[in-house]
């Protein structure tokens, strides 16, 4: 089914392959008349980049944006820009082994069961060269969020089960580590870890953590469109994703009531305040005009460098070792993704809540 | 906008506010020819109803529903099934209370800041009884999937921080203790505790854990739509949740790859089968054949007894007591309504499914 | 699949079969804050109840409406509004020969060929009673329209071939006459020729005309939603139409560039006016603020007192003659379905039209 | 809004623009394992390039489509189909004139209205260019429905006024003269008239009928997913159309129940068939077996030679001469539009009916 979309009127849909010709995303429903050149798409897309941190894989991916529709006088029209990013560096690698072999904790096999053969070159769809479209849109969505004053940034707040101290937070830290934690002494200690224990053997985890200020409260729509759990849908959509907890998450769970609700203050012009914030930003699943805070679990990479037992496409058990040079981490290149698929999902929820009101609608039509 | 409806095929809308006339869904896509009965529906509204253990509310719902369409001669015939709870005990009571003032933890005043002003007789749409109608169209869904070997069941896995210990799961404990706890001990301790400190006080929180067996592989679709995104938009779309995981979840980020990967063995007909689950049950977003496993936070129930700092409409601070008598937990009753959501999820799952290879089309068009 | 929803944003779901217990409709995504009781709803519902002319049916449908959500203190809340007209005249007939032979014209056969069996009393979900949800939500978007200048009005512009006289069109007249002409002296021929001629015998067709005033530019969405490609669908949608066209419409595909190209002219605040219309107010798919006029065509009533030559579920030839009174014409019952459907799809454009452009999405989140 | 998008389960996404970088469409949700080439969709593509007849546009689009994902090894992989058509003749015209006044009959002033400025270069989004990514994406649907054995072909039923005399009915002369009419006699009278009325100064339209055999019974969903509601909406959306109608269509509204009725006889396997095809194929919005066939009335060309009356963006009276080469006539190369559209409809419906009934589910999963 056309499961390559994302958005009810700010909508996304990509397609492509690891090692096709390419891949791309057209984003569709974005207002008319935000300034857009491809640099803005391309600052977005060169931060998930391979090849930037020691650990991370050396494919040299150029990743070179093109605005194909949309955008005129360098301005959006209202109509769907078309952005493409051509494979460069898919050299026709010999791909028998992960052709006819099951590697584990990859789509290898979900793929043959659902669709009967699959493209295996690189992974094919379930690549996670994938989330380079993501990025592409969510940095549209992300030009368009800025113009409302709303930030949105993330980081890994936890690698290999080392985590950030929040005490220590530095934001201006996170783009100088190449595990992109805001925390230098953390990022060190996790580093050591990596290139000690897992570097050509295994593989680690991690937490994402993603932070939205200057949000209005109203985002979201009750029952199912809930904000958060379109967050929930949209990070669980991203690879290796495996937890979503918006707030405290699962911390809540053991907390009690008197302490979890975060109390109201008043604040100015009569608008509330939280003096806490424990419910990460949302109250019944629309925005509350605090900061929206939510976390995103990573698994390890599937793709290590030890021996895995599988089994191969005629049901027959084989040892496996996975060829090539793996990334021993996914989140420090998942972070830039994270932010993406967060600017895809508020920008659709800032369009859908214009029209909660009947006020602001009359408004609007006298106007014109 | 339009946030009431879940599903694409099989699809849900729901209605209905805590003390109007009444609430209902309407499942519409339902495969015509299922068996079907309000008898069906009952037994699992049944058991979401208050006042079956000694710590929730003792609002006399009866909650009967009524099927006021879609069936015939005893089955389903493919046309809007529309479910029916009339409210029965919403007595006036006074509301002047909670008209006036932001319950902390509730949704009073994310509702005013969207629409500008709200229902607000017992918490109005966002109340937790439009959990009803979710579990009256979960009914259905799981009417269907039983006669397709499906098996979904849920339990409270940890109430108040007190967990479930995995060694003494017992399934047919399950519906013996009002906690819905898998292990007697466990059980007997959290009433202890809620018994103890917060009857008449506070609330707690907890976990539900969610398992479907006999979920044939190849349920979800690559980049969006996956089984898992859809798993946690449906889980975090019922209130007072905040967290969502699939198999080792928040833990697999802190694993290693070696460890995290589930091996494939050679399984019967040549179908590979995982040595473990650590995935959960999918690969890539795909139901992978094996147990589909996850799990979900709730907060503690935001209504206590305790005197709370808040603001009143007006932007004033007051110190507001919430009335009436308030269910400590709330994860016994949201047990059935897991259940339900995920009933919705593989319904539609199953249904979407049936179109990703060309050679069961053919199939199916030429023996009509 | 889910056919019972129509709409993105301004979304509406009926059910309901004709003999059942009950049809409605629930319309979610209706802005919050308009005033709505049930006699705003019950005045448009009693201009499609049967038996307001000699030749309709004379079934003695009450179709009182009840608001049973999404209504408070008299205004919409935002939240679904459910819609609920329980049948009343559904005494058990004799349905022994509909349920065995397929009616000529109907959906008898189409719906056993689909789903294997279908509710063959009086119909089922295929009976024009299904209409009356329609009209009970299509006034709700009426209400919503008309607090924004815009007015809806149809009429039958044909019937049994006799048309109405544009140089004689009287808009008091429409209401006057029970087939529905505005041109008093055609309704006459109309009358006098199905009371000779159909009457106890046969059926004839008809045409039903649309007119909108008030329409702001701007509506419709390029490519796939163009305005008058959602009321195609929308007229399409409703049993025994067989037939639309915007403007002049086929009478246009008979013209000239030169003739049709309406030229523009300048008009008030440099807004452009057409000096003539026969686009019928749309221009690529978008109004273009000039009166949206448009035309459908409805097959004479199916049910006729003549035999006709049909065949039974076991695939036998049989001659049919249906029994009970039928109505001879379905177009002066379904003007108000046409206005209905009309307003459902404008307040869904209304509502989409409203992101369209940065510079009023910013104003509105700089006010909050 | 997103209004690039086309179909449920079969879904299309358009992009591009008149004179930008190229043009294209994203087919997601189209079954794996359907042999696809880039041959099978240019040879539909090249069916709509301009230049073929005297009459048509000579601007030498090469429209050389590119397949950048979605299939491998020959087979469609169930994962997006990305096709590409790089624009080639977009050198720098002056565009000063276009860019400032309203083009009457084009959607110059509307795409103004709604979205403040427009992409003027050659009517940007709403350029009948647009078209070739609907071919293209309608050339893999009809891939699919070939397979199903399901027909589809469709041709100028009426040019000018001037039409096809069914009598002279023949499939094969309709590629064999430039107007795509079925008849050599009024292609030739046709041609006469454009030749010597319209060429230089003026346009024409015309009716384009389609045809579809091989359908199955039991296509298109009632209510709102009606088979002819989405071909109406399908049909709507191509630029220039101003109506629709199915079967006898308006004709029907002028005929008798006792006539318009199609009367079943019995067919081999007990399957019932109608003796007449008035209803054109569908009863009650359902496939009923017989031939589908309807109608798609086109405007003549709104760029003519003529000098017209207009309106500048400032609001001042101009008279415009439109510069370049005009087509006269937009019917013959819209014939491939009209299957595309048809062939994006019919294969959504067939894959949504799989699900109608529960028999065929349990079928399909059992045999997995």
């Amino acid at each position: 089914m056309a499961g390559s979309s994302f958005g009810t009127i700010f909508r996304v849909t990509t397609w492509g392959e690891s090692h096709g010709t390419g891949i791309g995303a057209v984003v569709d429903g974005c207002p008319a008349g935000i300034p857009l050149q491809e640099q803005d798409i391309q600052q977005m897309l060169d931060r998930r980049k391979p090849g930037q941190n020691p650990f991370s894989t050396q494919r040299k991916e150029e990743d070179r944006v093109e605005i194909l529709s949309g955008v005129f006088d360098g301005r959006t029209t209202g109509t769907p820009i078309s952005l493409e990013i051509r494979n460069r560096d898919h050299h026709s690698a010999d791909y028998s082994q992960i052709a006819s072999c099951y590697r584990p904790g990859h789509a290898d096999y979900t793929f043959d069961a659902k669709y009967g053969f699959r493209d295996y070159r690189g992974g094919g769809r379930s690549s996670a060269r994938e989330t380079a479209a993501r990025v592409a849109a969510g940095a549209v969505a992300d030009r368009f969020l800025r113009m409302l004053g709303i930030d949105i940034f993330a980081y890994s707040a936890e690698i290999a089960g080392i985590a950030a101290d929040p005490a220590h937070f530095d934001r201006a830290e996170i783009n100088r580590n190449p595990l992109r934690m805001p925390d230098a002494d953390a990022a060190a200690q996790a580093s050591d870890y990596i290139r000690e224990k897992l570097l050509g053997k295994d593989s680690a985890g991690g937490i994402a953590e993603c932070v939205v200020t200057g949000l209005p409260a109203g985002l979201g729509d009750p029952v199912f469109e809930k904000l958060d759990a379109n967050l929930a849908k949209a990070m669980l959509s991203i690879g290796a994703v495996k937890g979503f907890e918006i707030g405290d998450g699962f911390a809540a769970a053991r907390s009690i009531g008197s302490k979890n609700n975060d109390a109201f203050a008043p604040g100015t012009d009569a608008v509330p305040v939280k003096v806490t914030n424990h419910s990460g930003g949302v109250l019944g699943g629309i925005s509350d005009g605090s900061t929206l805070t939510f976390r995103t679990a990573f698994k390890p990479t599937p793709s290590i460098y030890l021996p895995q037992q599988t089994v191969n496409r005629d049901g027959e058990a084989v040892t496996m070792t996975i060829q090539g040079r793996h990334d021993p981490l996914v989140v420090p290149r998942a972070i830039v993704v994270v932010e993406a698929m967060t600017a895809l999902v508020l920008a659709d929820a800032l369009l859908l809540n214009m029209t909660a009101q009947i006020d602001p609608i009359r408004d609007f039509y006298r106007k014109k």
